[in-house]
């Protein structure tokens, strides 16, 4: 199988020059077309999907032996782009540059990492904004519903198509988490590793409430127009409304108060009006404002239905039968503040594990940054990541070596 | 003075065969125009308002010494109706029926108990549905921005109306709470005892976050039209969303869980389709719904803007100083899985107020029923306010008898 064959872009390497200590430097996106009839993926609801394009990165060199490959699984509003600039002047780098990299977390000296955006995203992969192959017009809603399982089998085509035979290991924080843990029980054959960060194994009634207003706020837009808004103006005040809901879930009331406490935005006295009073509603509309420029609304309906369907535990007497399927070696990192995904969560899968005689280790980071931790803690996931990833690619070499 | 001089309505006794045991019977709603120009209320902002039309209902008897009556004061979405019904056939009685009456917490057999609609409601209080003297039209969103010592000078103006020259108690949930911390220290000759329950000293960055997103969802509402809707349809869309947040906040995740889980809603199957799957969503919706039958969105945008402006810390070096002016004997009571008012902000609420000499009692009460507990434990809540009302009761009237 020839790696990268179907793909649009090669990768481009960046002159050392320009590259920043740390940086993966330039970073070319690629795309590829996969499930293509007549073998289309078939979607969990029984509906059937294709061709799919998938879009993503790669940071490193996969090895000869090819056992040093990482798939990074990125969150609600993350994409494929999670390492490195794609120019220059590009102001920020990719979501989870600071854990990508050489020397970092996932250490691009010695692994071959892989980021895609997910089914479902707006962001180059197959979704509702991408054309319904059958009428070329925009799918909206009439894309079919997906879960976090779709979203694993189209990486596993992905992962396919880079001839990986065996990921060292699939890592994320928050939804990235959930795909992470989906991974491990659904291709036990084909993951050495997990990282699952700031998640959980089911969505609880909480998290699907804050879902469920969030798509309210999206529905109730007029624009909207029962999703088919590609050719008009975009429901842009229900989706900033959607985000903001989830700005406040994705900090603890602890870093909000040091972030903000009750401070006055520009002005030493109120106004007693509607005007912003507050720098914390300041910051709300700001994010609302930056999201709507960089995301579709019917993307974020489907991400968060996923995230709804999420239940690991399904049809199992309790959570530990349920991860009996699970092999893989863990590490699973929560944050004591986040309250969206809390650690008593995390601590319950790794129980879990634990109970099953499964290789586990949960490590609680001590942080105020509430569920937003994951993408901050550098330093303390860092630490626990490297000798993790490290040992992990031992024990992968040693089993292929007694298979030989 | 002559009490009830103004009142548009005589209180109805309730023929005793209709009464259910420990319900206050049947009551008649009572309207006074107060702060009748040049008279007006004077509001924090600068701003004059009158006249002020004031809603409320009385429970139990004003005894002689006048030293019974107890002010209770309702939340964000409560009205003036605490207790009893209004007909024999109204399905539900008044907010807090569960702790006023013949020998519940607020003893109707001892008290005098009066709870009136807060200025800003939309419950016969003025408001901004109210007609503005100078146009006849609906204030909209041309009504004074109010804060919670103006819902306060506004109760203070109904008891100087009703005779009362100290009030035994003052007691609420939540906002109520807020309002009476607000009596005990701007009013601290009028007030021997306050009960402020599942409170705080001043809106977190957090608190004022939720309100935001809630009030963006009102403004994002075509209907709400600059708050000029009272001739067309109203922003029902917009106000759903609003409390639908405020129901998350309300509940804890744990209560949620319970209640709910994963349950679907009447199925046994997912449908993977945007039609309602879990229960929890039908909850939310439902509560949204129920809602804008009985609630003005305009109210909804200025009582969560007084919420934001409460701090009773303003201008102080610490809670401990600004407590400095309040002389009530306090019981405050907070909720274990209350994360809208956390306990820990109730707990340095007593302990300030110990640090001043200050009477107080802080109970916390093991509940998961989240914010919502003040409303639901009501045997816990009982336990604690009718001895604490006794003691005050016993020192008022000691202090009386000293001052004689």
């Amino acid at each position: 199988m020839t790696t990268h064959s179907h793909d649009h872009a090669p990768v481009a390497a960046a002159p050392a020059a320009s590259v920043e200590p740390g940086s993966v430097g330039l970073v070319q996106p690629r795309r590829v077309e996969l499930f293509a009839p007549p073998a289309e993926l078939e979607l969990v609801s029984g509906a059937r999907l294709g061709p799919v394009t998938v879009q993503y990165e790669t940071y490193g060199q996969l090895n000869a032996a090819r056992d040093n490959a990482i798939l990074i699984c990125h969150a609600l509003s993350g994409d494929a782009h999670a390492a490195g600039r794609h120019a220059p002047e590009e102001r920020e780098p990719g979501w989870w540059d600071s854990a990508i990299g050489p020397g970092k977390a996932f250490d691009t000296d010695e692994h071959f990492v892989i980021c895609s955006n997910f089914l479902a995203g707006c962001k180059g992969t197959t979704g509702p904004s991408s054309p319904d192959p059958a009428t070329g017009r925009p799918w909206g809603i009439r894309f079919p519903m997906v879960t976090i399982r779709d979203m694993v089998s189209v990486q596993r085509g992905l992962i396919d198509h880079l001839g990986i035979p065996r990921l060292l290991a699939v890592a994320g924080g928050s939804m990235g988490g959930m795909q992470a843990l989906e991974w491990a029980v659904s291709c036990p054959d084909r993951v050495e590793a997990i990282i699952p960060i700031a998640t959980t194994w089911r969505l609880s009634a909480q998290g699907i409430a804050f879902n469920e207003v969030g798509r309210q706020a999206i529905y109730a837009d007029p624009n909207w127009n029962q999703g088919d808004y590609y050719a008009g103006p975009s429901p842009d005040a229900g989706l900033a409304i959607a985000r903001m809901i989830g700005h406040i879930t994705y900090l603890s009331d602890q870093s909000m108060h040091r972030k903000f406490g009750r401070n006055l935005q520009g002005k030493s006295n109120y106004d007693y009006s509607f005007a912003t009073e507050f720098q914390v509603e300041s910051y709300l509309r700001h994010q609302g404002e930056k999201f709507i420029q960089r995301f579709d609304a019917n993307s974020y309906l489907y991400i968060t239905k996923a995230m709804d369907y999420f239940n690991l535990g399904e049809g199992f007497p309790s959570l530990r039968a349920s991860l009996g399927r699970l092999r893989a070696k863990s590490l699973l990192i929560g944050f004591s503040s986040d309250w969206l995904f809390p650690p008593a969560e995390m601590r319950a899968i790794a129980n879990a594990l634990r109970g099953n005689g499964a290789d586990v280790t949960y490590l609680e980071i001590h942080s105020d940054a509430g569920h937003d931790a994951f993408l901050l803690e550098t330093a303390g996931i860092t630490r626990a990541i490297r000798p993790f990833l490290r040992c992990a690619h031992t024990e992968l070499r040693r089993r292929r070596e007694v298979s030989l």
